[in-house]
């Protein structure tokens, strides 16, 4: 079993580019419909992942990942995942000892940019590069699974 | 992938108890709230296993199973999955060349005794057992994922 504690941020500038360089993820999810728990389907190149993830409490939430086939995440994110899939370009950036992982929507959430850092603790302290904005730790709007429902191009202003 | 092509029916009488042995199967489900798919946490013995199912279309159904660690599996029927969990023996009985599982249920489905037999296709001839009773092929509330939340000792009698 899992456990991840990630802190989740939105970026501000284009001063990451050049620090890292990115890779395309396809992903859906089977549920979206019970909002606890997510069952997501995700293809990085070649390899397929099946990752459960449980109740976020604060930055911690439970996750169980596992590798599968191609064929098998094909064949899910086209016939079970709840569509549109989220696609997103995904840049692993070393900043001190720690990386961040910055994606870069594509298709109904462009424009969105989210870095995330995962933590060995809750309360460990994190140095935040100078592209990094507001936190949106915890907070569901940001979550992929509902990124497929609510995508950032439909969230109001007020929002943004 | 998989394709899971299955009949299923109801058994009558005992005639089928001594032809096998049983095992003790405990499963939940990640999500039963989307009726499509299913996600299913099963632990038999020592090895845990997780399984995605899609649609059911006539008596086939997409199925992806994997096998994982019997505390991933554990953890998720105890935090993730709804309970109560399904609790049930699994007796393989070989009948020519075909195997029937019979599943007795215990806890809130006690009472309830299911065989199902896997084909390879769709109208593939079966020799029913004599200790086989009505047909249930396609009957949602017959789904073990359903049993959670309808479980057999709800139903009306007009439905026994």
């Amino acid at each position: 079993m899992g456990i991840e504690i990630e802190r989740k941020f939105l970026v501000k500038g284009d001063g990451w580019r050049s620090l890292g360089s990115g890779t395309i993820y396809r992903q859906g999810y089977i549920t979206t419909e019970n909002k606890i728990n997510t069952v997501r389907v995700r293809l990085i190149g070649e390899q397929g992942y099946l990752t459960i993830k449980g109740k976020t409490t604060g930055a911690t939430r439970a996750e169980f990942e596992y590798p599968i086939p191609k064929e098998d995440a094909l064949f899910m994110l086209e016939n079970l995942c709840d569509h549109p899939l989220i696609e997103k370009t995904r840049y692993k950036i070393k900043q001190g000892e720690l990386i961040w992982e910055v994606d870069e929507f594509m298709g109904d959430n462009q424009g969105l940019i989210i870095a995330e850092v995962e933590l060995e603790q809750e309360n460990q302290a994190v140095e935040l590069p100078n592209w990094i904005g507001q936190e949106v730790t915890g907070n569901l709007q940001y979550h992929n699974s509902n990124l497929v429902k609510y995508p950032f191009k439909k969230w109001k202003d007020e929002h943004r």
